[in-house]
């Protein structure tokens, strides 16, 4: 089969084996596959990202002398079975699947690992228990989106938004712009996105941001219509003098009435919720600095570099720094259902479409924030040799 | 009256004019006031600390060019009014006191602004609204422990540790020790302890910690029982694929219970909850890199400079860092009951008490962890002037 080898930073399309499914695994024809940020990283990064890997105890990333098939976010048909499987599906079926594979007890990453090649390919193998049939009316493109959108919608889900609080979204890349979708179909009144490139920031008022910024012009906290008297950390202790001086002057108070209400102090009035998705050393000290007290930060950007941080400001504000990664087999069916309803529209998140012979000019399209959010892949629309 | 005045870095014992209570204010007479951590950092770095202050918007904190009276963890007897006031309690009476102050619409830190002097004197004033009674049978020593056992209970509510969840406290100086107390008091059933001094490590186990470890021997890490299955990412993603497995194998499962099942992964089995208690550039980060996978951070030690973290650990991990400062109303009242009720014992924190005019000499002393924890000082045991 036609496949985008990466090696030593190179990306080439091979004609390589096919890979074969194991016991519980499934072959399946690549529809569609998305090209994700982390595989431009990968490609040139990836051994750096297999030590830090393996001191957390995931030792199969890929290395740069390796051949791997990259790609994990896909969809596809199913061709055949492999062993002890529960056949649910019948051949042709359109499924995605989590982009993990798992050889014994050794969990790998599809499209990260040399042991479970990826979807830049015309096959790829899966594994029964994480595939999902794509409902009928979604259309193969939107499913390709599954799996970036399932990031967004596991990060939304751990910045516990509440409908009413204001969301920041730091930086409209494709990660940025779904959250963003996902922030709005979890009912979120306000959405302020952030971003330096006014590309993106069009993509992002189309994805369903309720205010667009421009950073360099404008900043983010200022620019949504104020929801909050907390904007100091003198406002924070003002709140509990008041709170205070009202409980005091009520006559004959029950002592445990008062107190309750003193306790909604700390868990209630929150801050917003910000969504760093820029993944650049800085940003996270940046939003400390600027943030209002009491802001949740939800890390999605992957930093990999050392990066710099003041704790003392984070404490004087009291700020929730929560780092996310990937997403729950629920999450994953979860949004591929959210768009199969239309609650979830992720098409302004396409750019463009290429065939495998277009991945080495697609990855570097995509360095360019000004032209593509997502670029997907149609195996089928590979060029035939010459 | 007596105070101990702090200017340019320079403790000294000095007879000056008492403070006069505003509207709203009470003055009382101070029976112990505690040394806090913050204080002996105050002393050398508030320059640094106001600047911080006023960035997050409290533009009050004290200079080093001030004539400034530290102390806010106190216990004091009324003494009298000021205008505007419920006088609910009589003079004599025993009260402790949030260490703020509000002049108009400003809060001051009590003993960290040159408008709100501090406990480190005979008498304070305290505001009415934020003034408790003593209730009857509790020491006036461990009145004066309510100020820190408060932070060590916000943060264990902020850690938000099930009984059944391991608790890390890391580093056991007066906070740390307060959190392992804190800890056994909500009902935690396995806390570790770790500090490099054997000292703080007896303080430790008399405080109630289940294992207490010598961080430069063993890692805490490993020296606990083994709650989790999850100590490595691969752990995280196995997990995941023998939900999945299961789920699947039901025949004529309803789909929405296999789907319910599959979240509980995401919110579902946590990690352990960490306190970092030291507060020294580098800790954070170390802890990123040691701490099991979905580990909950709370930083309550105050690291003022910069400090150097690597993201994409966090990320890995998907680690909560969790910055906490101070505690409510509610928080502060419930830890004076907690100890009047006997269901926390500070007495092991306290190691000494002085006069005001041993106040220099223990400051000294709380450099070194092989001597104290906790130092009280009586006003009334200041040695007269020969």
């Amino acid at each position: 089969m036609k496949a985008v080898v990466c090696s030593e930073g190179k990306l080439e399309v091979a004609d390589i084996e096919p890979p074969r499914p194991g016991p519980g695994q499934v072959l399946i024809n690549v529809l569609r596959c998305g090209i994700c940020g982390s595989d431009l990283h990968a490609r040139v990064h990836c051994d750096e990202l297999a030590e830090l890997s393996r001191a957390t105890g995931y030792d199969h990333f890929m290395r740069s002398d390796q051949r791997i098939v990259l790609g994990h976010e896909f969809v596809g048909e199913i061709i055949e079975y492999g062993p002890d499987c529960r056949k649910r599906w019948r051949p042709g079926t359109r499924v995605v699947a989590l982009p993990i594979l798992r050889h014994g007890r050794e969990p790998h990453l599809t499209g990260l690992s040399e042991a479970a090649p990826g979807g830049y390919a015309e096959q790829v193998v899966v594994q029964e228990s994480m595939t999902f049939p794509v409902p009928n009316g979604v259309s193969t493109d939107h499913a390709a989106l599954t799996e970036p959108m399932a990031v967004a919608w596991h990060a939304v889900r751990r910045g516990r938004v509440s409908t009413k609080q204001t969301a920041y979204v730091i930086g409209c890349g494709p990660i940025g712009l779904a959250v963003v979708v996902m922030l709005k179909a979890a009912g979120v009144k306000t959405v302020v996105a952030s971003d330096f490139s006014p590309r993106r920031r069009e993509l992002a008022t189309r994805c369903g941001a309720d205010v667009v910024v421009d950073p360099a012009t404008d900043a983010p906290w200022t620019a949504a219509p104020r929801k909050t008297r907390i904007t100091r950390v003198t406002d924070v202790l003002n709140l509990g003098f008041d709170a205070m001086e009202r409980l005091r002057r009520i006559p004959n108070l029950p002592w445990w009435y008062g107190f309750r209400l003193a306790h909604t102090l700390d868990a209630g009035p929150s801050g917003p919720v910000v969504f760093e998705c820029v993944g650049v050393p800085g940003i996270i000290d940046d939003i400390l600095t600027a943030a209002p007290p009491r802001s949740r930060v939800v890390v999605v950007g992957v930093c990999m570099q050392a990066d710099t941080i003041h704790p003392a400001m984070a404490i004087n504000k009291e700020i929730d720094l929560r780092f996310v990664l990937g997403y729950d087999p629920g999450e994953f069916r979860d949004t591929l259902h959210m768009i199969a309803d239309g609650k979830v529209d992720p098409s302004p998140l396409i750019t463009g479409t290429v065939g495998l012979d277009g991945v080495d000019n697609a990855f570097a399209a995509l360095a360019s924030p000004e032209q593509h959010a997502k670029i997907l892949i149609d195996p089928a629309a590979t060029a035939t040799a010459p």
